[in-house]
């Protein structure tokens, strides 16, 4: 198995994707890490030693993270991102991990690693926190800004073969976000969505709102990439004006600073819990080739994590399980 | 001026109604008040004294907060919401106050009392909580699923309207719900939307993002119905989970119920703040007459602030001034 790290994106590149890497590549030694990115830069870090299993494949430019999607993709042919896809579209690396900018992730989903075919519109899906530690896998977060229902639909075939391949759920419940729980509610987008998803073989629990995914009423969320930016972003926000709401009330005086170290071993399990960053990476979904999303603010283990992830969904055959669900239609 | 209370609408109708209605009825003797509903429920309530500026004008039927919309406006003429609105629409009343079926109440703001010519849709415009009071009102949130660019400009002059007429705001400043700040970003809606706001008068600071909403970001928040409530019962469901694993961490010992006693009186604020019922009566832009929507839970008190509401409301000619800005587009 090939897994391919963009080693020059995120917020702590390339020393967190270098270190993730490393502690990949000793973990798992049947699996071979290509890091792309510029090897003057790279090859200091990893002064340490560098595995039989780890290799380094330079790449002269980076795609920083407020470039231009389509532009940067389409003029840095040797930035470490699309050196990254090219290795997943040539084969000669089984998936790549990114950190770095989504929107030109995303991009070289689309142009360089290319769609599966029978996939209009591939769907970033990562987790939503839940009150119970399984999470929802929300689609699409933010890929496309506007979709079909056709599109609904494919985003809840992939995301159910997602979660049966990497996350062992058997049967796992497609939800359709929408403004009520009935049947007949929604915009024209939703109602003619819940029609073709109800139609198909997928395990439908109907519409779901927005305040009860927490519970995971769901385990597959579907939404248009528009309003499930508007979710995820609304979540973050309240989330974190109550924690900084908290945190203000108990450094008020000396007594509530004693509250506050009372309750601090509880209250971190909260915080981690609703940072959408602890969730692990994104898989693009719809891509010929298994694209991983880092966070940009990634650690090193966050990107050891996102090996740890392509190694299951690569192990479980994710994209030729998607081309087949796909092309049986 | 005159005021027609829906008496049958609510979780606590009729008497949080009635007993809100007797105290605006006392707080501002100019202002009458007409209690619409069955007069045998409603006069045993008033057992303690009727003012003179309050009146009861019978109403035999009521609709219940599960009927659909458009059937129950249609058939229950003789309703206390529909006989509500039409003494507005005969001009029998200035303007019109339930806290009944929502959807029903916006039925019948464009059956029974009518758009104001030249708007295409009227919009339920709620205040959503920020860090500081002053709140941003937050509109179309559910009266339409789906929304138009010029409804969605339109929306944005309404709600400009409201805050300068009822809130005394000078410039108020309109932000489009989007998924970034940059001018081009979102969905072909928002997109064309950002245009047409952009060539108004209206004080638009541009697209603005839904963490930022809460930090006030803007004082006009404008989004279709089906977004904005996402918006809301994210922020909803989101709020109400923390504060549950709040209260559970806070009861778990003897120790943690020291701290909870601690930081009681810091957290109430917190959860007042998050509480949108205590943001008062969200008002129906765009019907020709003034209807305010109190939320379903309303108490006495919640009643007679929408009384207040509607007073400043009126007083401030909101229904003239929107008409004449529509007319002189």
């Amino acid at each position: 198995m090939r897994i391919a790290i963009d080693a020059m994106g995120g917020d702590n590149a390339p020393s967190a994707l270098v270190a993730g890497a490393l502690k990949a590549a000793q973990d798992w030694t049947d699996t071979h890490i290509v890091l792309v990115g510029d090897t003057a830069v790279i090859e200091p870090l990893l002064a340490g030693g560098k595995p039989a299993n780890l290799e380094i494949r330079h790449a002269a430019e980076k795609i920083e993270a407020d470039e231009e999607p389509v532009k940067a993709i389409r003029r840095k042919k040797d930035s470490s991102m699309v050196v990254a896809g090219r290795l997943v579209r040539e084969g000669e690396a089984d998936g790549m991990i990114s950190a770095g900018n989504t929107g030109a992730l995303m991009t070289a989903g689309l142009l360089v690693v290319g769609r599966i075919e029978g996939i209009e519109r591939p769907a970033l899906a990562p987790m939503m926190p839940t009150r119970d530690d399984l999470g929802v896998l929300a689609l699409d977060l933010g890929a496309n800004m506007d979709a079909k229902p056709e599109h609904l639909l494919q985003y809840a075939l992939m995301g159910s073969i997602y979660r049966e391949k990497v996350h062992g759920m058997k049967n796992p419940r497609v939800g359709l976000l929408n403004v009520g729980t009935e049947a007949r509610k929604g915009n024209e987008l939703t109602k003619a969505a819940f029609d073709l998803i109800e139609q198909s073989s997928l395990n439908f629990v109907g519409n779901v709102e927005a305040r009860d995914v927490l519970d995971r009423n769901c385990d597959i969320l579907i939404c248009d990439g528009f309003v499930g930016n508007i979710l995820l972003k609304t979540m973050e926000g309240t989330a974190g004006f109550l924690m900084k709401t908290l945190k203000e009330e108990f450094s008020r005086s000396l007594l509530t600073k004693i509250a506050a170290a009372i309750m601090m071993p509880g209250l971190k399990g909260l915080r981690r819990k609703m940072d959408y960053k602890e969730h692990g990476a994104a898989p693009l979904l719809g891509v010929n080739g298994l694209i991983m999303k880092c966070h940009g603010s990634s650690d090193a283990m966050a990107v050891r994590n996102a090996v740890r992830q392509a190694r299951i969904a690569l192990q479980g055959n994710l994209i030729p399980s998607i081309t087949s669900e796909i092309s049986g239609k």
